[in-house]
C-alpha cells in the first residue's frame, strides 16, 4: 500500500475491503511521504519493518527484488490525486499490478499516459468508484443493458455532501485534513467537488447507462468564501444515444451526507437507487406496479447481482460490502491471469483505466464548461 | 364556474377543493364551449337550468344583473390556457373575484394585460398553484423566511411524471383528452411540459426559498416522436441572493406519478419536501440530528402551518386539501373584503396574480433559453 | 346531524367528508345536548333556524313530517358512545337511513338490539370504521380474497397512538374535552383505547384478511395513573381457517401520531398498508420481486381500489377522501334504493351493522380476556 | 474456529467479521465433524495443514501445547446448537477465549453450567447477538439509560422472516442445509424460530431497554405440515419495572427478509430502529418534531455509537460490521485482560454468558408458554 497513514480516512477503508473476502494479505507498505510516519504506521498494521519502506520508489525496487512467491504482487494506492500518477506509473511498469484511488490523476494528460502504461505493461488495473461495486447498481446496470427499459432518455444523477459548508481549511484534525488536501489545487488539481464526488456521479451515470456523455453544459461554483477550489456543481448532459440528463454534486447542502443517487428512464420504465437504501432497486414501470429488487434477493436477480452479494436477504451489504467487491473481482482477475485462465465476466465487472480517462476528461470537461460562455461544450478527450 | 364540463379532471378537482370546507356554493356555471355539453354538465351538478349558461360571456352578463346577494360572487375558471385570458379579464371587469387555473394565461402579454386589470378592478384574484397549499409547503416557507437556515445556497426543484411516455395524443378517453390539448400549442400556448409543471416546479422553488430567479440556462426536449411540445425539459438556475440552483420537470420519466420534490440548503441546513410523502418536512442541520415536521404536528410548527390543516396528525392530508387551502384562504379574504376588515396574513397567503406573471415569464424564458445558444439569459419580463 | 356541534373534531370530519362529492347538502341538525350550543353551531354551519333543533328527538319528529322530496334522508350521528344507540334506533324507526360513529354502541346488548332493528326496518346503516376506505385497503382485501396470497396464515395489526401519554382528563380546550370523554366509562363504555382504537384495528384485520376471529388472549392495561379505562392493550387471536394474529392498540406510544398499520401473510406472499404512506400497498412474494401498488396506479388494480379514487395516481388522496369513500359509497346505495335499482357491489362495500356488531363484541370479549387467567376465550357474540 | 466448513453461512460471517478490523488471524481449525470435510475446508481458507484438526478435542490438545506466543488465543465456535456446550466448556477449561454463535447451548441447563464454567475459568465469552452490534441500537440502550425518554412503558420488537413458508427440509443445497438442521430438534433444540430468531429480539428488548422479562404468555405454533420444531410465535411481555410488551418471530411471514425491528416507548418519547434501515435511529418526541440519529452523525452520538463505526456518515454500515464490532470489542478486552490493563466501557459492550443464559431460559420459558394453558408463566431460571 502506498499512502493510507495514520489518520487517514480513505487507506482504512481500503485495508478493510481488501481483507473481507480473504483474498489479500498486507505485506508491505510505503504509508506516509513523512518516513517516520509511515514506520509508525506499518508498525500499528503489524507489518515486518523489513518491508515498511521510506518511498514507494524504495517499495518498488525492493520488493521486485524478492522472490516471486514472496514479493507483494498488487499495489494499492491511496494517496491525494498529485501523488497517483508517478506510484502507478512505476508500479505498473515494476511489474505489480495495481489498485487506484479515484479521481485516476491529477490531470486527463496524465491519465492518457497511464492508459498507455497500463496497455504497454499489460499488468491489470482498478480504480475504485465504489459505487458500482454495490450489488443493486450492478444490477441497475444489468436491467438497462437487457433492454428491460426500453431505448434510454433521461439519466438523472446527484450526489449531495454537506460536509464542506463552512471553511475548515488548515484545521489539523483528521477530517479537517480531508477537507485541507481536497480543497487544495495543489494536491487535487483543478477541481475540488467535480474531482472528489463529480466523477463518482458521472461514472454511475455512464456505468449503469452504459452511455457514453456527449456533451456538457455546467455551471461550478465556490459556494463558500475563501475556498480555492469548487465545492459545488451542476451540468446538463448529453449521451451518445440522443438521452439527456441532469448531474449535481455538491458539498455545501448542508445536512446532507452522502446520499449519491441515480434514476434512469428509459421508454418502458425506469430504475432509481440511492446509497441511503443501498440494498434496493426500485424499478418503474408504464403499466403495471413498481418492483422492489433486494439484494441477494433470489433468482430473479443477474448473476452480477448474486456474485457481488455474501449475507442472506435482509442482512444489508454497506460501503465497506460495496468496496471490497472491487477488490475481490480484482483478486479473482489477478489469480486467472497468475493460472492463465480466463476470467468469468462477473469478475471483470470493476472500473478500470478506461474509466479513468473518461473521469479525467470529465473532470476538465466540466470545469471548462463552467469557465465558458458557450452553452454546450464537447465532451472531448 | 367556467370550463370543466364532464370528463375534465381538473374541473372535479376544483369542485371538490370549494366545497371540502364550506365556503362555496356551485351556483352557475358555463361548463363548455359546447352549450349542450354545458347544460348536461350543470344538470348532473344539480343547478338550476337557468344558470348553466351557453357561454361565460352571457354568464356573467346575466349574473351581474341578479341581486347582489343572489348573484354568484367567485368565478372558477378551469378551461384550457388558451381560454383564461378572456374569461377571466371579463369576470374582473364584470366585478367579480376570479380563481384560474394555472398557466395564469396564453402568453406573458396576456398575463401582464391581466395583472393591470387586476389592479384596476380592485377585485381578489387567485392562481391555483395547488402544492403551495401543503401545510408542509407553507411551514418550508416559514422556516426559510425566518433564516433558520442561514442564507440560502441551493435551491433543487423536480417535477418527475411519466404520462406521456407514449404517443397518446387525439384519443378520445378522458386521459387521451388531456393528452391531446395539453400537447397543442393553440390550446397550450408555446410550452407543454414547461408550462403544464414546470411552472409549478418554478413557483415552488420560488415560493419556499422567498428568492428571485435572475438567470436561466435550459435544455428543453421533445422526447417522443410527433409531439409538438416540449415533453421534457431542465434548467440550471440562478437567484438573487446569489444562490443557484436546479429545475427538472419531464413528462417521460416512465413510470413517475407526479412526486414534484423541493430541497433548499442554507449555510446552517436544508430543508426536503416531496409530494408522495406530502405531511413531512424533513430538515436537516448542519451539526445536529435531522428533524421531521409533520402536519398538525404540534405547536412547534408556525401559524400557516396550523391554519391549513385540518384533521388530527397522522391522518394524512392530501391534494385536494392542499387545493381547498387554496379555496378557503380566498374565500376568507373574500369574505373579510366583502366585510370591509382586514385579512389574516395567514389567508393571504394564496398564489396571486404577481405569481401568474412570473410563471408565463418562466415559461418565455426557459422556452427562449432552450431555443438559445447563449448560455444564460436574464430572467425577463 | 347529530352531535357535531363547536369545536367537536369527528363532526367536522363528517362534513367535510360527506361535502367532498357534492352527495350530501347538510340541512338540518341537532348538534349538541345542549340547545343554546346547537342553535349556535347550526347557524354557523348556515342551516335555516327552523331545521336546527334542541333535540335529536324533535328533529325526528318535525323531520319526518315534512314533505318526502323536503326532508332528511340520512341521518349522521356523530355523539360520543352512549349517545349512539338510541338516537340510531329511533333514526332508523323514523324511516331515516343512518350513518354512525364508531363503536357502534355503548354495549354488545345494544349492538344486538341494534341490528335487529335496521333488519326490521330495513333502512341502510353504515358505521364508520374510515380506514376500510382507502383505496389501498379495498385493494388489500381484493387480493386476500383472490386468493393471490394463498391460505391466510399470520394477521399483524396495531394502532399505536401517543395522545394519551399524559393525564389530560378534565380540561377545558377542545384535545382535552376529547380525552375527557373517551376516558370516561360513562360516556365511552367499559373501553377505552380498545374502544375507540382497538376497534378500527380488529375491524381492518377482519375486513383485509377476509377472515373471523375467532379466539383471543389479551393484556390490557391503564398505563397513565388516575385514568379510569384502559388506554394501552394487545391480544393474540386466532382466526376460523386456523390462521393465528396479533393486535396492538395504545394511547401511550409517545412522540405516535395514527399509524396505523396492517400485515397479512399468505403461502405465497404478504401485504402491508400503513396509514402513513396511505396510498401504497406492498405486496411482498416467495419467490419474485416485492411489488408497490399505488393509488389509481392503473389496470392492474381492482374495480374497488379504482371506484374509490379521485385524481391522478401521485397526488395524494388521504383520510378525508377515505372517510368520503364511505359517505359516497352509501349515497350511492341510498339513491339506489331509492330508485328501486341494485347497487354496484363496490358501492356496498362500507361497513354495516354487522361490522357494528363484531366491534361491540371485540371490545366486550377483549376486556373480559385482559381481565380473566385463562389464556383462551372464545370470541362469543 | 470450530465449525464452519464449506457452505456453512455463518462461519464466513464469522470469518468476516472477524477480519474487517484486523484484529484476528485465523490459524487453525477444526471444521467439520467430518475430517475430511475439516481438512478441505482448511486448505481453501490457506491454514496451515498441520493446524486443521480433525476434531475440536484434537484441536485444544493440540494448541494448548503450543508457546504461548503461538497458540491461537480465542476459539470462535459456530456449529449447530447441538455441538455448543462441549466444545465451549472445554475451549475455556483448556485455557482460550470463546466467541460462542447464538443461542448459546442446547438447553437451559447447559447454559447455566456454562456459564459456571466462565466464571470459574475467569476466561472471557462472547455470545454473538449480532444486532446489538449496530451503532444505532447501541445508541438506542444508550438513550434509554439516559432516562431522555423517561420511565419505560412498551417494548414492541419483531422478527418476521420468510424463508422457511414451505417445506425444504432434508435438501441438498446450503440454503436447504440450513432448513434441516434448524428445524431438527435433535440438532436445534426445543425450539425452532424460537430459538434461532426469538432469542435475537428477545435479547435486543433486554438490551435496548435495560428491563428484564419478568412474565410471559405465549402462542407457539407449527404452520407448515410436517414441521417438526416451531416456525412461528408471539408473546406478551411482562417486565420488571411494570412495562409491557410484545415479541413476534415467524419464519413463515412469506416475502419478508430479515426485518427485525424494535420499538421502546417511555413517558416522554420513544425511539424505533430496524435492520432495513440500519443506520437510522428515529427519536419521536411527545411535544417536538421526532428526531433521525445517523451512524456517524456527529457529536450528538453517544461515544458507544461512535465507538462502533468506520465510514463518514452516510456510508452505511451494514451486517457484517454489526458483527464485526462484536468481534472488535471482544479482541480489545482479551487485549486489555493480557496486557493486564482496564477495558473501556465501549469495549465491554458486547454480549456474554449472562445474555446467553437468559436467552436459554428464554427459549425454554417461552415453549413452555406455549404448550400451557395458563395464561401468564413467570420467566424463570
Amino acid at each position: 500500500m502506498i499512502g493510507g497513514g495514520q489518520g487517514a480516512f480513505i487507506g482504512a477503508v481500503h485495508r478493510i475491503a481488501a481483507q473481507i473476502d480473504n483474498q489479500y494479505e498486507l505485506v508491505c507498505g510505503a504509508f506516509s511521504s513523512n518516513p517516520e510516519k509511515s514506520k509508525a504506521s506499518g508498525e500499528e498494521l503489524g507489518l515486518s519493518p523489513e518491508r515498511v519502506y521510506a518511498t514507494y520508489q524504495e517499495l518498488f525496487d525492493k520488493e521486485k527484488q524478492l522472490p516471486e512467491n514472496e514479493r507483494v504482487q498488487v499495489i494499492s494506492i491511496v494517496t491525494p490525486n498529485h501523488v497517483h500518477f508517478e506510484p502507478a506509473k512505476l508500479a505498473l511498469e515494476s511489474g505489480f499490478h495495481v489498485i487506484l484511488d479515484k479521481p485516476m490523476t491529477f490531470s486527463l494528460a496524465e491519465a492518457l499516459e497511464l492508459r498507455g502504461v497500463v496497455e504497454r505493461t499489460g499488468k491489470l488495473f482498478c480504480l475504485t468508484h465504489t459505487y458500482t461495486g454495490y450489488p443493486m447498481v450492478k444490477e441497475a446496470r444489468q436491467i438497462v443493458a437487457s433492454g428491460k427499459l426500453g431505448n434510454i432518455r433521461k439519466v438523472y444523477v446527484e450526489y449531495p455532501q454537506g460536509w464542506l459548508s463552512t471553511f475548515k481549511e488548515g484545521g489539523d484534525n483528521p477530517q479537517l485534513k480531508q477537507a485541507s488536501w481536497r480543497t487544495d489545487p495543489k494536491q487535487s488539481g483543478i477541481a475540488g467537488a467535480m474531482g472528489d464526488i463529480g466523477t463518482h456521479a458521472f461514472n454511475l451515470a455512464e456505468y449503469v447507462s452504459g452511455l457514453a456523455v456527449t456533451q456538457i453544459n455546467a455551471n461550478i461554483n465556490v459556494v463558500v468564501e475563501g475556498r480555492q477550489l469548487d465545492d459545488d456543481g451542476a451540468a446538463l448532459l448529453k449521451f451518445n444515444n440522443g438521452a439527456s440528463g441532469v448531474l449535481f454534486a455538491t458539498q455545501v447542502a448542508a445536512g446532507e451526507e452522502n446520499n449519491v443517487k441515480i434514476r434512469v428512464y428509459g421508454e418502458r420504465g425506469g430504475l432509481e437507487w440511492q446509497q441511503e437504501d443501498e440494498n434496493t432497486l426500485k424499478l418503474k414501470w408504464l403499466d403495471r406496479p413498481a418492483e422492489i429488487y433486494r439484494t441477494n434477493g433470489g433468482n430473479y436477480l443477474s448473476s452480477y447481482a448474486q456474485h457481488n452479494s455474501r449475507t442472506p436477504a435482509g442482512h444489508p451489504e454497506g460501503y465497506l460490502e460495496a468496496f471490497a467487491n472491487l477488490y475481490r473481482n480484482f483478486a479473482l482477475c489477478v489469480k486467472a491471469a497468475m493460472n492463465g485462465e480466463e476470467p468469468q465476466p462477473e469478475w471483470q465487472d470493476y472500473p478500470g483505466v478506461e474509466d479513468g480517462v473518461r473521469g479525467m476528461a470529465f473532470i476538465e470537461n466540466v470545469i471548462a464548461s463552467g469557465k465558458s460562455d458557450k452553452k454546450w461544450i464537447d465532451f472531448t478527450i
